[in-house]
């Protein structure tokens, strides 16, 4: 498989996973894995799609939690995640790596928020339990099949 | 949600769940994710069924993986694993977390073998491509919409 192809396919599979799975790293070392929305899958979230279409890295990962939740101890302590995204009937997935931020900038947070999010953060978009995390990945493997294609994703 | 109740939604998932979400940690201390067969889903391998009915855990996890792969290389620096199975429409998932071993036991490979495995392993059981993961979780963490139950794997 080609570069370019594993790069459209992956851009694909993120506007189409059901969620996207987020791993962080516990204060003992172990990895920690749970599904997370994935604000990226355009059935889900439209709202959002045209300001990640128009992400200066289109690789670039957002995702909303709980303040209080476990992962945000983790990346406080270790902020090296994975986020992966897979179709597993068509043995599909790509998988990115990095450092995770914690995005406190309230015109970015702005526009990654939903009214109806108050179900999880009860003051809504000013809720101190309302964080919002970005990864900007440094590696990227995609897998189809027997096969698996690393690349730099960014562009 | 009740303890019993969890365990016995997080034993229904590993038989129904599309895949295996595991992840590793690699040498620069990132977690690395990918979706592996789910040797528990009854429908996917119904030959392996009773041999997991009849474990002395009940929680006991089988990965058929290449020796070659760079989860392997992993594992041997860092045993530390996490594997996911997930139903993401139903928002339910359940992780368990411990250190994964490798079986060299012929015994156990010979159980946990398929002769179409050979499009893998080409040179069959004995191919020493053919590595078999074993992981005996210690934590396991249940996950349903809102709600999370952690619980102590053995059983």
């Amino acid at each position: 498989m080609e570069l370019e192809e594993a790069k459209r396919s992956s851009l694909e599979l993120m506007e189409t996973a059901k969620a996207a799975y987020l791993t962080t790293i516990n204060i003992d070392g172990y990895p920690i894995t749970r599904a997370m929305f994935n604000l990226r899958n355009k059935e889900q979230f439209p709202e959002f799609s045209e300001i990640f279409a128009g992400l200066g890295n289109k690789f670039e990962i957002y995702i909303s939690t709980n303040t209080s939740s476990s992962k945000t101890d983790h990346i406080k302590k270790n902020p090296k995640i994975s986020v992966y995204y897979c179709d597993p009937e068509d043995f599909k997935g790509v998988m990115f790596g990095g450092e995770v931020e914690v995005i406190n900038d309230m015109n970015i947070k702005k526009k990654i928020w939903l009214d109806w999010w108050t179900k999880y953060y009860l003051k809504g978009l000013e809720d101190p339990d309302y964080t919002l995390l970005r990864l900007k990945p440094k590696m990227a493997q995609f897998y189809y099949r027997l096969q698996k294609v690393q690349f730099e994703p960014c562009e």
